[in-house]
């Protein structure tokens, strides 16, 4: 199965029709797993080995604006700045678009404003690719359900199959050779003391991306083979802990999924670590504060970044904790 | 089976005997792990979960000095300071003293002296219990084997069970459930250029023992059942690694094993980290230096510390780039 096969699924007698629409606008918030993503059972179709659960950030995400334009070529904008053809994710964004479309096009200018800082783990291809397939949905007049979005968000970035919605989402795995079966959806829990910090300690590109490092770990970890079974038991545990607001059960659960994931990677060959000194400085910051009592927790995903997790009683303090924080509260604006 | 059950079972008819001399003097190397021993199916006999594979450190290591005093309790002098009785150390080694006397005695003034930072993930508690163990043999004139005193020294402390040699030396897991057949084996493997150096980035007492931090793995992380299998395939390795003297082998085989521990560490809750910012910092210096070309290795224990492998050939290089780095040549003066 390849994806213009999928994408043949699901647009079915609209697949690779004319534009609609001279212009689509979307926005998509990033997303954060609190139980990851890592490893795929097909790398072309982004089909993961294991489902996973994440908390969208609210405003923070990606906004992107296309426009049909009457060139052989796209022309991308990211931030202000037109991007070269031949950069990575011009190329990966003109291949996922070219899904849809002839030879003869259509063309677009795409304009893309992004309130995080781009592949730093902070999932800028997740909000990226969810607002591209949303803007499509216009441009071309689709009418497709979330849930199709969110098989087609699938095909450019994993994990953008979960930034379709605000609150927490589960992104099931499936078992479909066609992937058919794998999509976000969005789980009914408010939270609205729930809170997230940011802490931004690099906002230089990774060294390696994460398909590269979930590659590696799923051929070259021994301990990866342990990692299934760790996500079947974490997820029971978040949505046990989110049914009934047990910010303990959340915090540990989460964190400890974060600590496994980034362990599969260090037992790869060769070995891969995202930590910066200063995130192991900080790790043990929020170890202590909470040996001294504090609720807090973190994750981490592929880059040197901590999102800490916390409850909005303990805002004023972890402020004064951390200086540099960036706080969200992905509920505030539901 | 109990700690006494096993003396008794070396002993035999010389357990609990009188003291034949007046006197012992013993030095045990310390050993660093590269195949690691991490994980007990026997918490009170230190019987562990897998075989392991070690390297001695020639002259660093541990002296004894044992004298019988007519006293009612040991007298313990580690580095030139007389320890407290109440302190961690102390207890641990009158209560393996205890396991070879009556209450009525003998008792000892013993003089430890030291030649690497004690409880900093360097093993010194492998030759010191080594050390303590040959002294012991000497005093009350066991006159036992090798074999016999290897596992006598794992009564102490896991590893010491492998510091009764220099060079490899292997420890048997065993199946036994009385450990008779858990010790340490000299390989007959040389290796004149091999060099290991230490990087100590902190001499403090580490914040979690390897018992505990052991222990906690052990029983609460999701990666660990993925490790025996692990150090199956690593131990094939080093032992492939030593007879073709294939060092890119042993490099890599020993830094996979040793970031593989760590990573079981990580998975546990409360996640276990020895890392330093420093470890951190270190750790990214040697995997650029290797991608510029120079086969140069690590491993960790339970510490911060880091110790480095590599060739002769590569000596001056890598004295230039760690310029507080202290060398052993394991083979020197074999």
């Amino acid at each position: 199965v390849k994806k213009s096969d999928v994408v043949k699924l699901i647009l079915k007698n609209k697949y690779l029709g004319t534009p609609l629409k001279q212009t689509g606008v979307a926005f998509a918030p990033t997303n954060i797993a609190l139980c990851k993503y890592w490893g795929k059972r097909d790398n072309d179709l982004n089909l993961p080995v294991t489902s996973s659960l994440s908390i969208a950030l609210g405003k923070k995400g990606a906004k992107v604006n296309f426009q049909v334009i009457n060139e052989t070529h796209d022309l991308i904008t990211l931030n202000g700045e037109v991007l070269d053809v031949a950069s990575a994710f011009a190329q990966r964004l003109v291949t996922f678009l070219n899904l849809f479309r002839l030879k003869q096009g259509p063309y677009f200018s795409i304009i893309i404003e992004s309130n995080i800082p781009i592949a730093a783990g902070l999932a800028s291809s997740a909000c990226g690719f969810a607002s591209v397939v949303l803007a499509l949905n216009q441009v071309f007049g689709w009418n497709l359900t979330v849930t199709e979005l969110s098989i087609l968000a699938r095909l450019g970035s994993g994990s953008a199959c979960r930034s379709l919605w605000q609150g927490f989402v589960e992104w099931n795995a499936g078992q479909r050779a066609d992937g058919m079966d794998s999509y976000g959806q969005p789980l009914n829990f408010n939270w609205p003391d729930f809170c997230i910090g940011l802490l931004v300690m690099s906002e230089k590109e990774k060294h390696l991306s994460s398909r590269e490092a979930m590659l590696r770990t799923v051929n070259h970890s021994a301990l990866y083979s342990a990692w299934p079974a760790k996500v079947t038991t974490d997820l029971v545990k978040l949505k046990t802990a989110l049914s009934e607001k047990d910010f303990t059960l959340l915090g540990e659960t989460s964190e400890s999924n974060a600590m496994s994931m980034h362990a599969t990677m260090l037992s790869a060959w060769p070995p891969i670590s995202y930590a910066l000194p200063e995130t192991v400085m900080i790790m043990q910051k929020i170890w202590k504060l909470r040996s001294e009592g504090l609720p807090l927790y973190f994750t981490q995903d592929a880059g040197p970044n901590l999102k800490l997790l916390f409850l909005e009683a303990h805002l004023l303090q972890v402020k004064a904790e951390f200086s540099h924080i960036e706080i969200v509260k992905p509920f505030a604006h539901i």
